[in-house]
């Protein structure tokens, strides 16, 4: 019942994450609905998207695509950071959430995936050889992993710690529990666990 | 700390219904690690549908445009449906799902929205004008309203119902009640009360 042209347009749109055919379908309606030219402008947007923006080439953060072709992402590029130290995350928007907080002074590793068995995404789906040059390249001392505390994301932290055990640098795992501002009769039981756990001492100095 | 470009994007990726900026930066990170080049193709399909697709403009449904650029739409097209019979309808998703019931042998007008004071949406923002237009020139004898029972939708079919009463035409509009495979325990009082009101003897024969 629908054009074909705008049947082909659903089909893309549904592969975005978390869209669904109805959704995509609505955006889709709104697109040829709406008469600023949003349709026009999106799609010269991502026509050229793929020449000017890329993963970087040595961490996997977003990057800016260089005169010469190359893409290495501004936390690379800058030279204050500390190269030994380095955060392992699981995807690009963890990595801009860590950069949000300002707590985080070395670089980082993007996986793009955790292990997940239940998916079929076993160690060898994971970058570690790219991981292990890396460390090996910038003499990375210290290694933080700040995947998830989801279970996919501790069963990544494990493998990882497992891996990194043989190449002589510290280790060590985000803090999980509850969060800033958060109840604790709201907390779930993991959570609470978790945060006594890893209590930590309370200095008076 | 993004490339331009991806913000660039992001912005417009947001202009979709229902999509706010985390979203759309959800799909923006996505478009650029994904592999299959589903930007480009988006870019493509996009870029072309303003001349593939247009509403038509006869009933506001949507249309794939011709040879000649017209764009008139499958149900305006099908000689077999009846002209009399006007359905009125909010928006085009609307349109599909009546289709989808098989129940309208119809043609279609798409208002494209509601009255709304809130939003400041009058009777002057209402295509009143065409629809008094298409109901003349196609002799409609019969007008079924089918916008939603919300509260814009009863204050449309109300406003409707006034504007035509002088036309000589017949005005129905759709019922409300509890829905099909519905639960009346969970049913709220309004759906009740419409359900009892608009009750329908029943016939023993």
């Amino acid at each position: 019942m629908l054009p074909d042209a705008l049947l082909h347009l659903v089909e893309l749109l549904a592969r975005l994450p978390g869209v669904g055919e109805k959704t995509a379908q609505r955006f889709a309606l709104h697109l040829v609905a709406e008469k600023s030219g949003t349709a026009q402008a999106l799609g010269a947007a991502l026509a050229e998207l793929g020449e000017r923006v890329k993963s970087c080439e040595r961490c996997g953060n977003i990057a800016e695509v260089d005169g010469a072709g190359k893409a290495v992402c501004g936390v690379c590029r800058d030279s204050r950071r500390d190269s030994a130290l380095l955060c392992i995350v699981a995807k690009v928007q963890d990595l801009l959430a860590i950069e949000r907080s300002g707590a985080m002074r070395g670089r980082y590793f993007v996986l793009g995936r955790l292990l997940s068995p239940l998916d079929g995404i076993g160690p060898d789906e994971l970058p570690l050889p790219r991981l292990f040059e890396r460390i090996a390249d910038d003499g990375v001392r210290e290694v933080i992993v700040a995947t998830p505390p989801s279970v996919d994301g501790e069963a990544t932290a494990l493998l990882l710690a497992r891996e990194l055990a043989a190449r002589n640098v510290a280790i060590s795992r985000i803090a999980s529990g509850v969060p800033h501002g958060g109840d604790l009769e709201c907390a779930d039981q993991i959570t609470l666990g978790r945060a006594i756990e890893g209590r930590r001492t309370l200095d008076s100095r």
